[in-house]
């Protein structure tokens, strides 16, 4: 570590919380700077270029300056972080070393020190795009395949219902569903990522919400004998319209509400009675309590991809300045499959 | 069946279904007739006289025209019914014979003819109160028992909360929490209702919910670590506020939402990704789906009677013509314990 190379540093920063209202992308702001490439011996500490950022919705929460969330708020003047794949070049952690390839949480800057290399996980598999591990071998994909196998237990023959049915984690569990035997219906916001669901995804069905002007009467249309199981991204108007349209023992794997999740109370779901008329389940999770499933998962991933039995769409924006754009882009659905910033 | 004795029956029938208001004693009325006491051979039927009736949540739904619960409507100027003890008093199906008591689904009337005994059951113990077999040996213990041992699968040391805690269901559930090893904490509707919980149900702590201006606040004071159970017996603002005060991987045992199954559509839940961030799970259930678990319950529950480690509350009220105002004073709050109709 004698060489000390002095670099531009390009870092996405928080200029301000937002309040109950949606982001905007000057609410981030691109800062410049010269950091010098070094690390302090006795640290474990690991300086890693950034390759490919995750903007996530769940990053909106952090955003706030209120603590709702699973994860604590970002800080005004500090980059934000989320998941990324990055390049290793130093390390004073004997895990990691020069010119390996490892994912985690990083943040949105060109380089960044992970402390402790706390959190980072070597990417053993280069042979897919490295910016599947932000993605099917990710969160995503984790999220995927934990929500639909162990939250809702699919049986064969069942009907399932996807909202955000081509997003970075719905265009999964449709294929999952497709795998498990199930009959499988998505819902999206354009109707070029609802002919993705059909054309690309192996969904059966699909349709536009934005089109419909009763979505209890849509989801009567393409279930007519009611819902086993919905993956739920949304929230609000479509969880009101599913839960009407429930079987009896229908589960609701609870992934997302993008919905509503931004101000302190959502929109008001009112029918929720429904669940003990059908004896439903309806159960939130997150990825991170299924981390033990992270060897069976990347097994069923890669060996899915290499048989062509699963593909995954990404959505790449080029060039760290653009990533707020992206962010935003993803918040209001822009995106057709998984948003990726490519550094 | 030689002998045929003509007898007055009275009879609660619908007047009207009710609309998505709150039913009065007028939607009900007394009707008497004379009947004769016979039965046609080779139908199975069974002739009973009532001696207890259940009034019950579920059977509002029932007044309506609307078929939105699981159970059909019920017909005007026919009698209501619901569950029930009656002794035989002819019976030309194998499985009864006069004098027996039994228990199953029966009209809201003096006498009923139990079209081919369909779903009557022998009462076997008839070493404690007869109305006992609609109460803690029947569908509020059934529920109380399933809802908590099968649905919430406690661990000791769990807080628990149950809210119309006094009620059929939620003094059986508080009870069977203590006997879990947990700390549970009930919410009614009276001062009276909440000395009951502490000096008779064993509640380690309880409140009345009308006199809380924030019940958000008023559960963080009681659970300031949060509520691993929440027994549902509400809805509405009470689930809300649970929402916002469960613990991570905790459970919600959804038994009824007596502030909400009225009109089509309740009140709205607004914060329903506490779901996602506590990775919480919402089940719906009926006692109908547990009914394997009959004998094992009647043990426990007769069991536990015998060595004085359960009690139950009963409200009795006399007479048949009285059963309209005993039906609403329960859906009023107005009765302590299980309300009771006694012939």
């Amino acid at each position: 570590m004698a060489e000390e190379i002095a670099v531009e540093n390009i870092s996405v920063c928080l200029r301000r919380y937002i309040k109950d209202q949606q982001p905007v992308e000057s609410d981030m702001e691109i800062v410049k700077s010269e950091v010098t490439l070094r690390l302090s011996e006795g640290t474990q500490d690991v300086l890693v270029q950034n390759l490919y950022l995750s903007p996530d919705p769940y990053m909106r929460n952090r955003m706030r300056e209120i603590f709702t969330s699973y994860l604590p708020p970002f800080e005004p003047g500090k980059p934000i972080a989320g998941f990324g794949v990055a390049k290793v070049i130093l390390s004073d952690h004997p895990d990691f070393q020069i010119g390996d390839i490892v994912t985690g949480i990083v943040s949105w800057e060109k380089y960044s020190v992970i402390k402790g290399g706390l959190g980072l996980r070597n990417v053993s598999h280069i042979d897919v795009p490295l910016s599947f591990h932000i993605g099917i071998l990710g969160l995503p994909g984790l999220t995927a395949y934990a929500g639909f196998f162990e939250v809702c237990k699919p049986k064969k023959g069942e009907q399932v219902f996807v909202s955000a049915a081509s997003g970075a984690v719905g265009q999964l569990v449709g294929q999952l569903a497709k795998l498990a035997g199930c009959r499988v219906v998505g819902s999206a916001g354009t109707d070029e990522k609802v002919e993705l669901l059909m054309t690309r995804l192996g969904y059966d069905d699909g349709f536009n919400y934005k089109k419909e002007a009763n979505l209890s009467e849509a989801l009567k249309r393409y279930f007519p004998e009611g819902i086993d199981i919905y993956f739920e991204n949304v929230g609000g108007k479509m969880l009101e319209a599913v839960l009407d349209n429930l079987k009896v023992h229908a589960r609701i794997a609870v992934c997302g509400m993008i919905s509503q999740n931004l101000s302190e109370h959502g929109e008001g779901i009112r029918n929720l009675s429904q669940l003990i008329v059908k004896r439903a389940k309806m159960q939130g999770f997150l990825m991170t309590d299924y981390l033990h499933l992270q060897e069976e998962f990347t097994k069923f991933m890669l060996s899915h991809l290499k048989e062509k039995k699963i593909i995954f769409i990404e959505d790449v924006v080029d060039g760290i300045e653009n990533a707020p754009h992206a962010f935003i882009r993803l918040l209001q659905g822009k995106n057709i499959g998984k948003q990726i910033v490519h550094l």
